[in-house]
């Protein structure tokens, strides 16, 4: 190892392997205490009805292997991993994804007997979101959002400083009511308006015809079909009313936007900033803007949990 | 001092004097370790467009000395005050209120030059929060939400085990948005539906006569009266709409109902606790509670945050 050491710099903390399991697929990747990702790779996302947590935990163990027989110049020192759904960070358990089918996995104790290195476990969103927070673009807030938006959402919440977590419960801004803006009389979920994944939906319903996705409706909207500009109008309505709810309750001063909605850039962000500023009448309106370390923040952050076990300074990310 | 110990239990820390500043009067009293409050009296708030913050700190140094006079006995070693409005703590200064008229005041550095002791300052209801969080009706609670709904409706916001500040802004309840009952294109702000002053003057307004207040209204709502029926389910609708946003985004567990409409008891807490329960899609609800320590508690939380100052234990409270 000695030799390894330069005299000109720290050789900082040793690399880590880190893991985002997704619900399309498997994120993982080498990461240097500089954030610099080594070997980076997608692998399907196992479906095991009978045991969709090992099976899970099982791919994670056939990646570490096969990155430790690729990168042995890379030795990690700790993995980090990171699940959808709701997860008691603490307890180390994935308390519920009823996408890829477990209940009350406990993720962090199996992974720590599968895999031979220590092992940080965590939330998918609340890591990303643990990212930006200390090396992205909510890095000056201490009351920040971080909103994942895809075919969901979901945000980590940052309070003081710090994330909340709520055992698990928190940031679930999906699941918050909306006014439904088919029939006002009604509410609707937030993520039936304004993810990426019902823009899209909700374009081929009202338009009788399939889309590739929310940025397909974007340009469809920019060229001005009405029913594209409908659809949009009412989704950033959404994410307005959304937001201005947090800024009433928690005085959050950043909003990060990321997930597959984040590509429309100023289109998105321009307007949906105007909205939020319809809806507050206290005297403070946030920042929103757009994600720093973009689809690998997820990444990063499992990188950064697994860099805390070995080392109470975290060590810098990009 | 020594002849005041007894030798059957600890004197515990000292006598401590409070005042809980409102928009109609000033509630003070020497508040006892245990949480007995001494010489509790109202004085009237007062109004001095030209030096609003000036002429409160006035009326408290006058009450000081008469404390000091009237109770030689219990010599306080600091005081606690609370004030409503925006209030920054950490900074020490009151931000705004509009009902009494300051805007950026040092309070804290003003009250400690006027009185002889160590002076702890804060927001009223961030402090009547922590006395329900610390020793009332959420001390189980690690995510809890105490609402003060009465005139308007504010709320202290503790998440992780922590009341949460965001720069003064966290907790303002009341300014978040709910669809309006009346137009259900539009939406207004929760307090004016489903704080206990608006369901007053909403049904003054819809039935054209004065009442009393929001008790009157309930009374004339289980005597039959439509209107009044109308407007308290309303209010109801209104106030579960906010609750359930706050569960999504905090995986708030109690719910602390505060302020002038706690007196409706069950009448208001069994139709809330359904009502929230239909509008929550995650499998968690929240405990919906009235208040314990009633109208008392933003004098014991001042005087808690008192306490704070003399020990880094707050001792007990009821």
């Amino acid at each position: 190892m000695d030799t390894a050491v330069t005299d000109t710099a720290s050789p900082g903390p040793g690399p880590v392997l880190a893991f985002d399991v997704g619900g399309t697929d498997i994120k993982s990747g080498i990461v240097l205490a500089g954030g610099r990702i080594v070997g980076l790779r997608r692998s399907p996302t196992p479906r095991d009805a009978s045991d969709p947590g090992g099976a899970v935990l099982a791919v994670l163990a056939r990646l570490a292997a096969g990155y430790r027989a690729s990168y042995p110049q890379l030795p990690f020192d700790a993995v980090g991993f990171v699940v959808p759904g709701l997860v008691d960070e603490d307890a180390g358990i994935g308390i519920l994804s009823s996408n890829l089918g477990w209940r009350d996995y406990p993720f962090a104790a199996r992974a720590r007997a599968l895999l031979n290195a220590p092992v940080a476990f965590g939330h998918d969103v609340g890591a990303a979101g643990e990212a930006e927070f200390r090396s992205g673009a909510a890095r000056d807030s201490e009351d920040a959002i971080v909103m994942v938006n895809g075919t969901g959402i979901a945000a980590a919440i940052f309070c003081d400083g710090r994330r909340i977590k709520g055992g698990g419960y928190a940031g679930e801004l999906g699941h918050a009511r909306v006014p439904d803006p088919d029939d006002p009389r009604r509410t609707v979920l937030l993520e039936s308006v304004g993810s990426a994944g019902s823009i899209a939906a909700r374009y081929s319903s009202a338009a009788g015809r399939a889309v590739t996705g929310s940025r397909e409706v974007l340009d469809l909207a920019s060229s001005g079909d009405k029913a594209a500009q409908r659809v949009w109008a009412q989704a950033i309505d959404a994410l307005a009313f959304s937001i201005a709810q947090c800024v009433c309750i928690l005085g959050t001063e950043t909003v990060v936007i990321g997930g597959g909605i984040s590509g429309a850039g100023e289109s998105l962000l321009a307007p949906l900033r105007q909205a939020v500023d319809d809806r507050l009448t206290l005297p403070m309106r946030p920042r929103i803007v757009p994600t720093l370390l973009g689809e690998n923040a997820g990444l990063l952050g499992a990188a950064l949990k697994a860099r805390q076990l070995l080392d109470q300074d975290p060590g810098g990310l990009p």
